[in-house]
């Protein structure tokens, strides 16, 4: 089993150090809040990673374009991006490492707990005025980070999974 | 290891299956083709759920507002969508499930070859000139399927984990 607070401290901690170390930038973390699947029209650049195994969930990113930029340039260059950045191919792979880095981190800091679990591919959306909703019930966790007066939310959403997990199988009985 | 036809036979088997015993409609596949990450602008109604294991991949389901009305409303009712029918949040909770069914029942099938593999949770996008990016330059996998003249899009993209596979650990050393 997981608290909601080790949660949350799962996620500052991997945002802290993915940003501060392969990024260069500080993430102050703001008050955590949790919702139960919250819809209704986003716009930006949100990026989804699943984690499956005795729990299932997804972990995301939400943040504007000019942010996704800053993402982007800072991971390849190191530097802040031009005026003129826009969000094109090789920003929305930047988010979609930076996802990856950060809910995989978050995701060795679970197993301790929850066992293994696997890490699926990102999946980066950008656009305006689109619904993003994930199926079910689930409650997400969102933590606001504020880096230079601009927001990323990190949000996790994890519940204990409804399938057979079969990922240790019984050893097979011999007569 | 698993072939490009195995993935292409799955995803018919595991998507003809859903739809003609949960929504009592008939799939027609159409050719399929493979592309790596294709991106660009997008309309409609687009799903993803995460598998993970030795394998990793993404599930994706991609059609208009007009079928995933179609979806929802076969699925609960059994009947054709009213004529004012919207894309509101019971239609992507239906996309939702019908994803997790198609791509479960996949899932069931690749095990054979690939052993346990980890479904994470859908989510689905709704929205008009959107754009979703995949990380990474794996390949994708899609049969077009038609149905009365509507066309439903099932995307796979599938290859292997670059993460450690902890889903069998080694049985500990006894000295």
């Amino acid at each position: 089993m997981i608290g909601q607070d080790e949660i949350v401290s799962f996620i500052c901690r991997a945002t802290g150090e993915v940003f501060s170390t392969m990024l260069g930038l500080e993430m102050i973390p703001g008050d955590a809040y949790t919702e139960s699947n919250p819809a209704g029209p986003t716009d930006g650049v949100v990026s989804f990673v699943g984690l499956a195994g005795s729990w299932v969930g997804t972990g995301s990113l939400c943040c504007t374009p000019g942010f996704a930029c800053k993402i982007s340039s800072h991971l390849l260059m190191g530097e802040s991006p031009r005026p003129d950045q826009a969000v094109d191919a090789e920003v929305l792979d930047a988010v979609a490492e930076v996802t990856n880095m950060i809910v995989g981190n978050f995701k060795t800091m679970l197993e301790e707990s929850l066992g293994p679990l696997g890490l699926s591919i990102p999946t980066v959306i950008f656009g305006r005025n689109f619904t993003a909703r994930s199926s079910g019930n689930e409650m997400w966790t969102t933590v606001p980070f504020d880096c230079d007066g601009e927001r990323l939310d990190v949000r996790v959403c994890l519940a204990p999974s409804r399938q057979p997990h079969h990922a240790i199988r019984p050893a097979p009985v011999v007569m």
